[in-house]
């Protein structure tokens, strides 16, 4: 891995080879200005390579004798080798002379790697459940005018496969297929009911696409998967669109409850589903008659409204969901643009408020199989986690809100292209460092770049532990904004969206409730089984917040309990990745029943210590100081204004 | 059986109790003048009762002084016990004085009697294939919130159905049900892939109705059975309307094949079957939800469209349907107005002109278990036949053309309330007597009203061997109607719609070419096996015609070869029968199955000795009068102007 070494505060970091300069100098903890993202736009993250040689594109903001002198606009250079890079005064302070502190914390969750999610994967065989069979049928004559069905049932049985079932949809487009492939196919089949269901006739060098959906209460996660070796082709996200009908599971769920509602909320996250099918055809540069299975996962709301079942049974005491493993679907029922003979398989849902993405997160996070203690905690819309091993497992749920999904946040959005995931501030000039997804201008802030917002605003005092804003610093990111006190991300002339992009105070409120749900469910869920944090073996986080999750920030704002870094892994969206398990593993699919048929469930809506607990976690870190050490040691340190480490 | 005897003529007839007296006139040979189809309003069927006692009402056609004579309006008279009867002059001739010469023939074809139909259905085991399992459910409490499919399944397992699949549609409706009825439910469950699927869930107390539907490409027909006892409940028929979109199956499939129209017709056709269930409901006074299957059977274009499944290759060669056995359809899938869980199964399809219909009223017919060889004939839009017993069978088919179904015909109709089902014309005066469906004014002729009337018309000079009227004849009856020569059936003053109903040349045009279709069919089939009409041991004749198929008179414009009567029964509307046959008997479903693969077709359209056939046929009888001798010696008696025996 290459090393970058940055002057003048003589910091190196390892980064793979290929990433961000910008990004390295965020993770070695140097202060570099940059506000537009990463869209080499601002020229304000002017550095000067010294040693080695980074890849960069020539930039308005360099002039051709700059950049014989080695400047670069960090955020557009990426590094490939072992480098020394100067970073100039103007990079670093801007106009402001003030003395430079330093504070540093290299802890940060990444994404797992390839090998890491190899390693995840590998625990199941590859035997997806849809398979492809080729037959070669003689085409028909006036001496043998056997029907289509028939001939093809005929070759099928001769290579094995009988008896085989054949729905009226995979049926409607039986003929109109086996002429245009001339007769050459590639038949799909899936295991059903002790045979085999004919999905769909495809050509017979087609490939066996598959999709992965998690069905989010905000967003909407898909991936095209190639199901005969593994490989993820493409990936797209986006808002469900059920969001205009209630931003929470509760309120859907009343929602659903008038006239043809039930119907319409079906119908809009079937059409966000859609919308990224056909954003992967795009992007993979392949046609839906390729896709041969479908795997959702979802919350247990999520995944009646997707069916269209009644789901209003699950907010009423004794919150009875309509089914634990909802049958397969066919694509044609629910509308997918997928061929309509297709399975849709959602992950079972083992309580109305834990559901399947739970299950196959947890799934893919190992909880089935590990003897170490696991906790498994899901930031979703909901915070929900489960608590175990291959033993047993303890689940609860606790309404988090949308805050670190983005939603009922000012300019908060999903972890998509223009989002804020990253962000430092500069303990003397208040200014940030910011870091996009895509390195685009910005267009808002998603769920990393909201726990490192509110981390470092609360370590460099710009707020208080109640999540105020500190009036009283001298500088102009603090303002007032539509009435509301404000701290400025980005300002109008650098964010995409050609207006400022701040943090209210409202936010902050938001996002401090939101994490400390989050927080007493962890304590909660613990002390019900008489175990503390320290008892956790491993932590596996997970939930859509960006590519990273800087684990000493979600402790410094007491999202999680403070707990050696080296037990915590951050899983991405580990819905996503359970339902891609899902398409490539019967196994899985099978474990996954077993997990959820394994799984207790703690309600903490009647529990009051969950309330206390909740209560006390409404202040940053929490009103329990001492049991974040390591904070008050950071606070203590800075709030002493002395140097880092 | 009441024996009824008229005078003057002196002949008697045995008759069913509650015989309508008009229809025992018109069986024993006896004229009776009668406009109005049995309505009670033209007044002129008025006849003494002389010995004995009909049931009758008061009409205000009789005079209180007349009804103390013995006088009743025939068509208003049922027959219980022996009766003689006097027809008066009056209403033999009306205001004609001619010589009143008699013409007299007793061998009709009438509708299997409740013993012959019990016969026929007894050959199978009563086993239907949705089956009720009643079971008692635990109500869900916060200790046990176990899901609803997965407690309904525990309860499914402890009586023994396990493993039980769940479509998503029964999934959708399962938690209100369970709660509507209190827990206390009748799961309804179908075989299928070797174990049980839920196909809904209704009130413990439920019945089990099937709906067998006969799906023609002219008329739909349909019944409402109760399928643990057998017992039909209601019945309903309707024009199919798909008609708007082209007359016969040819044109359907062409029109099938621009934008939309596959779709449009599949709509259309369920709609008409929707319509037919609604009235089935109303009838019966019940709920859709007690109904737990379907079973249709249709040609093969038919049940393509019925399912949606592209028909184009049929009318291509090598005339290839896209199934010969479609898989059950899911009600919901097809829009049907029944629960959606409910599985839509349809009779298999043996060749692209050899549907299901014609399977399901063969094996209803029995030709899967007889010794003797039996030539069953469906006249409908097609004219379909198959020939053969336990050991082989071979079928054909022909465009016969709607012409017997009322298609194509100016006044024609199906065999609905209002149709002219039977007819006879007097010899001496050519005024008809007509009676009704239902003994309404009447509104149309169908099937059986049409094979009546070429047949008198033809017997009694009315018109030639070529369909001509004779414009020499001294009536009224004959005129030119809108330019074309015309035979009046009913007077506008008579009739339900206030028009004259007449029968005009390009309709006889229309049922001789009909007729020639079916009789040519029916002796290229036979020649094709080396066989002639005297070796057929049992004819067996299927078709919406009405509820009396006269076979002299279906003999005497040759639609039907010249064999004895003895050997011929009318089985009616075989293919409605036949489906009621598959939501009875699992047995008689497998034995469609079984007759339908081993069905050979000889395809006609090819045959060059069918179309000298056809030609040979356009013919009242026949070109070749030496086939058809009875009727060859009724002529020349007519034609010598004897009185008939």
């Amino acid at each position: 891995m290459p090393k970058v070494t940055f002057y003048p505060d003589n910091q190196s970091i390892e980064v793979a080879a290929g990433e961000n300069l910008l990004r390295a100098a965020m993770l070695a903890g140097v202060h570099v200005n940059a506000s537009c993202g990463g869209a080499q736009t601002c020229g304000k993250c002017r550095v000067v390579v010294d040693e080695g040689k980074v890849s960069t594109l020539p930039s308005a903001k360099i002039t051709p004798q700059e950049a014989a002198d080695g400047y670069v606009l960090a955020c557009s250079a990426t590094v490939d080798e072992d480098v020394v890079v100067r970073v100039p005064v103007e990079s670093r302070l801007g106009d402001k002379r003030v003395l430079a502190r330093k504070r540093r914390e290299k802890r940060h969750g990444r994404l797992l790697t390839a090998e890491e999610l190899e390693n995840i994967i590998s625990n199941w065989p590859l035997e997806p459940a849809a398979r492809r069979v080729k037959v070669e049928l003689e085409p028909p004559s006036l001496s043998d005018p056997t029907a289509d069905l028939e001939r093809l049932k005929r070759g099928l049985a001769a290579t094995g496969f009988k008896p085989v079932a054949v729905g009226p949809r995979a049926l409607s487009t039986l003929p109109r297929a086996l002429r245009e492939h001339d007769w050459s196919v590639s038949a799909i089949l899936v295991e059903e009911g002790g045979g085999h269901r004919l999905v769909s006739v495809a050509p017979a060098g087609a490939r066996s696409l598959g999709v992965a959906v998690d069905i989010g209460t905000t967003t909407i996660a898909a991936e095209l998967v190639d199901i005969e070796n593994g490989g993820v082709i493409a990936r797209a996200g986006d808002y469900n669109a059920q969001v205009s009908c209630g931003e929470d599971v509760i309120s859907r769920i009343v929602y659903s409850g008038k006239g043809d509602n039930l119907k319409r909320l079906q119908r809009l996250a079937v059409e966000t589903v859609n919308g990224l099918i056909e954003e992967l055809m795009v992007e993979a540069g392949t046609r839906a008659d390729e896709i041969v299975d479908v795997a959702t996962a979802g919350n247990t709301a999520m995944t009646h409204l997707f069916l269209g079942v009644d789901p209003r049974n699950i907010r009423q005491e004794p919150y009875v969901p309509a089914f634990r493993q909802a049958p397969p679907v066919k694509a044609g029922d629910l509308g997918l643009a997928v061929p309509p003979g297709v399975a849709v398989r959602t992950a079972p849902c083992p309580a109305s408020y834990v559901g399947g993405d739970i299950v196959v997160g947890a799934l893919a996070a190992g909880l089935c199989k590990t003897d170490k203690l696991t906790l498994y905690v899901d930031v979703g819309t909901n915070g929900e986690m489960v608590l175990g091993n291959a033993e047993w497992l303890l689940s609860c749920s606790c309404s988090a809100g949308p805050a670190f999904e983005g939603g009922a946040i000012k300019h908060g959005m999903r972890a998509a292209s223009g989002a804020i995931e990253q962000l430092r501030i500069n303990q003397d000039t208040f200014e940030p460092m910011i870091l996009t997804i895509g390195g685009r201008r910005a267009k808002g802030i998603c769920g990393s770049g909201l726990i490192d917002a509110v981390a470092e605003m609360f370590l460099t005092g710009v707020i208080d532990g109640r999540g105020k804003l500190n009036r009283d610093l001298t500088t102009e990111r603090i303002r007032e904004d539509d009435g509301q006190a404000a701290y400025v991300l980005v300002r109008a002339e650098d964010s995409a969206t050609g207006y400022d992009i701040v943090l209210t105070e409202a936010d902050l409120d938001n996002l401090i409730r939101t994490k400390a749900a989050v927080h007493a469910g962890i304590l909660t869920l613990l002390e019900s089984m008489k175990l503390t944090p320290d008892d956790v073996e491993e932590i596996i986080i997970a939930g859509g917040f960006g590519h990273y999750l800087e684990l000493d920030k979600a402790v410094a704002i007491g999202l999680l309990p403070e707990i050696p870094f080296e037990r915590v892994k951050f899983l991405g969206n580990g819905s996503l990745l359970g339902a891609r398990l899902m398409l490539l593993s019967k196994r899985a699919t099978s474990d996954a029943a077993d997990l959820a048929s394994r799984m207790t469930y703690l309600e903490l809506s009647t529990d009051a210590s969950f309330m206390d607990r909740y209560v006390a976690a409404l202040f940053l870190p929490h009103t329990d100081m001492e049991a974040f050490p390591s904070v008050a040691s950071l606070l203590g340190r800075t709030a002493n204004g002395q140097a880092g480490e």
